[in-house]
């Protein structure tokens, strides 16, 4: 470890700011990394060009190991703290280990949950890089996305202004084509070599988008936890300002972009899925002369390289390292519900080339973040994970079994804090079913109790118990809060015994089943409802979706995560439901559809007391005080 | 030079990418620094420890140069491409020189302006990085001003929804005070240790802002030309939404956190600025019981340590290197027009203890940066310039005098493709009247004569005889833009001759002076007015903020840079007119007042063919095409 562990246990940011980091090019070094290959931020983080995979590719793939959760309880079950705890304990045993987690959005940061870098003596360090701008990742893709909100207006505002002669002769000054308007040709099915060549119908299509502002999909996003900015009014003043009309913000890591950016292999394919963003759609009938609606992209606005050239260093991964010295990579943060809430392929496909071990983390509980995991990251890169591990805790075992509420600030209630058998069996089925859920994937499955202090022998062993009869191929606490690397070996032992046994990955449905298909799949096999309900607009969402060609994308399930149901308030695990489907949206750009299960908040607010109130800086030192 | 010269001169971006650029530990190797003053940010740019300061502190002060030019007109006068060139000349000539130039904004990059790396083969390398991202300093501004933007909705919303009591017992849940509410409390003249000991009246007046949503003027910002946010509606939707009310976005260069980093001495300076900042005022006579009107700050809304957590890296200047290998610094972006308009003050600091030569510019024509780069940033830092160089052009010079309207994209007229003396010595008087004001400052002045293939002798020397009668130093022309390093030699010459002569550094007015006689002293001693005349709004700003003891703050004129008056369309030297102050601003976190002359446009707007139509990336060597 690189910080000596003490009792009590110290804050997060003690712990961080007092370990002894090690220069980030001896971390580089450690696993076949040289200065050739990075490009610094600092001294201690650095970013990996995407060369690597070329100068590994002869190497074999390590092991891909999938950190996730029983269904989250407000009593949190320390899923990060586990993922970077496993790494540790896995670098104790002496094995080659590297950890890829998410960029933590600074909404949070600053609002409710404050930093993401794990806890304790089980951190990604230095933790306030971590979570503050890091290596600008997250800055770039807001600058992208914005980029093209920005284009969007504009061009609506300049085609209500001028003739389409006009806008033909400004875009294209020198009567010739960017390659981007002859993509834009291309979808038209206009054969023309340059501008004036075209008839007036043809100019009229190529150059008038005649975007349907109703029709707007895409808002702008900004990196803080701004309510007032969910719901807003653009486009008032004058003529220069454009037209008014309705959108809002979200948080930029729930941006289309991001989910785009972790989904994506190299450069090549971040351009082209930059350009099949689609904003909206054209008007019904509108222009000089009836025309079809038409899905408007980022590729017709002209920006999508310019939006890629914003994301040229935000494609690479970011080097930085755990309290235990192992190294981490963390790069990318798409949202958990309406995107796949998973760091990025291109950081797999790396770690899985230079190290034995890989240990990655999905968000939310394993029916979200898993699930996604499975059928859609592993489905688009191609790899296949070795082992799951299932992170719980006694207490939230307890509270899915009917345990009392819990309310912050007052002591827990003593179901909570004395052994309760009887509480726990009855919230063991939680635990059980996403160990199903894990087992029809055809990997592996080890359970870690993250133990706290309280949970007695007896209770552990219950888990244990249940747990192996139900197939899970090992169970192990972990201490990695408190006793850091150590506090892992014991599950580092029982993932790597997991890995070693023959696994045979599957998705749970094939890329040609039909969009409802693929639904009730997910929703029968995984959530457990009795069946699906669509909407009308459902309906017609998933009809436009087909007759549009979209059907064979996967699915990125949007529903909460509180609940194996769309309903927050049904813990354990519910039966006799049916899971309803509000709606249906497209990120094609980020290659997937995403079935809306209920309302999704795409724009966290803020508490009466913001994290914010703690942090400030050590005049003296410069040293950040107040971050958690 | 790093790249060799050819004609016809390529475009901008095939030159920069042309150049075999030094490593950037062997630029600051060159100037004294070593790998511990710095942090690299890939292989081309670091960030400059603050230290250097302590680390240089007996080295004597190099000379300082600002570079400035006549009254901008749609010609171009190429200050940045002379400042720049004027570095690559004293490089040349043998002197150890650093330039120090201001990050761009990315909104213009990708709008109407293009690239600001200078051009030709006079530019800042990689010119990529210059004007996209660079070290994210622009996107910390960002994220610091809209963070304190949410808490200010957020506060408004809480305090909408709860009891004094409630927000207390939220705000305090250990009944402890965080060090911004004791400087709040101190603020307030309260005597209180802890929250529970308030009296009613005073817990009201500590934890309840009642903030006037009709006086705040703190709006968000964006690094994007988005001319649809610059008058919107926020706080739709339900009550976790927030309240309905009127606001807009600014470019983010525009944030007054923009102009207090490029203002600052240090951290702690920084962090005083932050909580200084004045976001608006609360409700008069609103509450339980009647108050005072109150300016509020970001320290009363107890964001001001986060935001300047979030600008710690920010604050540290950029070290780049020009077409010649001569290092640069590229630091910080105010608005030329609400705000300073000049790079950071630290960035100077290092540089004039580093270099013998530092060359530095100032937005917009002289009668702007120029004035704020004397009465206000040297007024701030305690820095004397050693040189003024004035740049002008001949063909712009003849439109001062009258010349014809120059139309985008046709040809130029004979007015300024032939020798014309008439049209030019009635355009000279511009170019007199900057030299006049620059040597009021005590300053010696060089006029650069940035030379066009058309100009004549007869011209230059027209030019060179006025300038010399009126007081110049020296008169150069330089051709940097094509010669690179060659063409700045004569006017690095004259530059070094110039700053051998004894200057005595004055600013105009003193400190105790008051706000009109201020205003006064700018309108006729560099404007050449008449007289001012104030709207009752602007009498009304000016007793206030005298009554709040900030007369003691210089000014920053908001003026447009197209005219030495406040109408853009009066050329040359206008006579016989009066400046009208339509209102006053306060930006007490940058640390001045800002006269109003005229509407100020703070948020660009895009135009029919953004710059960004021709931005891509090539996806065989992930070269980036199309930034000019």
């Amino acid at each position: 470890m690189l910080v000596k562990k003490v009792k009590p246990v110290p804050t997060d940011i003690e712990i961080a700011q007092a370990a002894e980091l090690k220069p980030i090019i001896e971390i580089a070094e450690s696993i076949g990394l040289t200065e050739d290959d990075l490009d610094y931020y600092g001294k201690y983080k650095a970013k990996i060009h995407l060369d690597v995979l070329k100068k590994f590719a002869d190497r074999p793939l390590g092991k891909y190991i999938d950190v996730t959760a029983i269904t989250p309880t407000p009593l949190g079950e320390g899923k990060t703290v586990t993922t970077i705890g496993l790494s540790q304990g896995l670098h104790y045993i002496g094995k080659n280990v590297m950890t890829v987690i998410r960029q933590p959005s600074q909404g949070p940061t600053f609002g409710i949950k404050g930093g993401a870098a794990g806890g304790g003596y089980s951190q990604v360090v230095p933790m306030e890089d971590f979570n503050l701008h890091l290596t600008g990742d997250i800055h770039a893709v807001g600058a992208a996305h914005n980029l093209l909100a920005a284009a969007i207006d504009n061009r609506m505002a300049k085609e209500g202004r001028w003739s389409t002669s006009f806008l033909a002769k400004a875009l294209c000054p020198d009567d010739e084509y960017t390659p981007s308007m002859v993509k834009r040709l291309k979808k038209l099915n206009i054969d023309s070599a340059k501008p004036s060549d075209l008839t007036v119908d043809d100019r009229e299509r190529m150059f008038r988008l005649n975007i349907d502002p109703y029709s707007i999909q895409w808002r702008r996003v900004v990196d803080v936890s701004d309510a007032s900015l969910r719901n807003i009014i653009i486009g008032r003043g004058t003529v220069t300002d454009g037209s008014p009309r309705e959108t809002g913000y979200d948080i930029a890591v729930a941006s289309e972009i991001m989910a785009a950016l972790a989904m994506c292999s190299d450069l090549a394919d971040l351009r082209g899925r930059m350009g099949r963003i689609i904003i909206g759609t054209s008007k019904k009938g509108g222009g000089r002369t009836a025309r079809a609606v038409e899905p408007i992209t980022a590729e017709d606005l002209n920006v999508a390289g310019a939006m890629t050239v914003l994301l040229k260093d935000a494609i690479m991964p970011n080097l930085m390292q755990t309290l235990a010295g192992s190294p981490a990579i963390v790069h990318c943060g798409p949202f958990a519900n309406i995107a796949q809430g998973n760091s990025s392929i291109i950081a797999d496909k790396i770690a899985l080339r230079i190290a034995d071990y890989v240990v990655t983390e999905s968000g939310f509980g394993a029916d979200c973040g898993m699930e996604k995991f499975m059928n859609l990251k592993c489905r688009v890169s191609g790899l296949a994970p070795d082992c799951v591990v299932l992170v719980s805790t006694v207490r939230a075992l307890k509270m899915h079994g009917g345990g009392p509420k819990v309310v912050a600030g007052r002591p827990l209630g003593k179901a909570y804090t004395e052994e309760n058998l009887e509480l726990l069996e009855k919230g063991l089925p939680n635990l059980l079913q996403h160990i199903e859920n894990a087992l029809k994937f055809g990997v592996p499955v080890v359970v870690a109790i993250n133990r706290f202090k309280d949970d007695t022998d007896a209770e552990v062993e219950l888990i244990r118990k249940r747990a192996t009869e139900t197939g899970a191929s090992g169970v192990a606490a972990s201490s990695v809060w408190m006793d850091g690397d150590e506090g892992g070996a014991e599950l580092a032992r029982a993932v790597v015994a997991a890995c070693e046994k023959p696994g045979k990955f599957k998705v749970l449905y094939p890329d040609e089943m039909s969009i409802k298909e693929k639904i009730e799949t997910v929703a029968r096999e995984i959530y457990r409802a009795d069946g699906v309900d669509y909407t009308p607009e459902a309906e017609a969402k998933i009809k436009l979706f087909t007759d549009m060609g979209l059907s064979h994308l996967p699915l990125c399930m949007a529903k909460t995560h509180l609940s194996f149901s769309h309903d927050p308030k049904l813990k354990g695990t519910p039966r006799g439901w049916r899971l309803p489907i509000t709606d249906v949206r497209a990120s094609v750009g980020a290659g997937f559809l995403f079935p809306l299960c209920g309302t999704m908040r795409t724009m966290p607010g803020l508490p009466t007391r913001p994290a914010f109130t703690d942090v400030d800086i050590d005049l003296d030192t410069g040293t950040v005080l107040g971050l958690f």
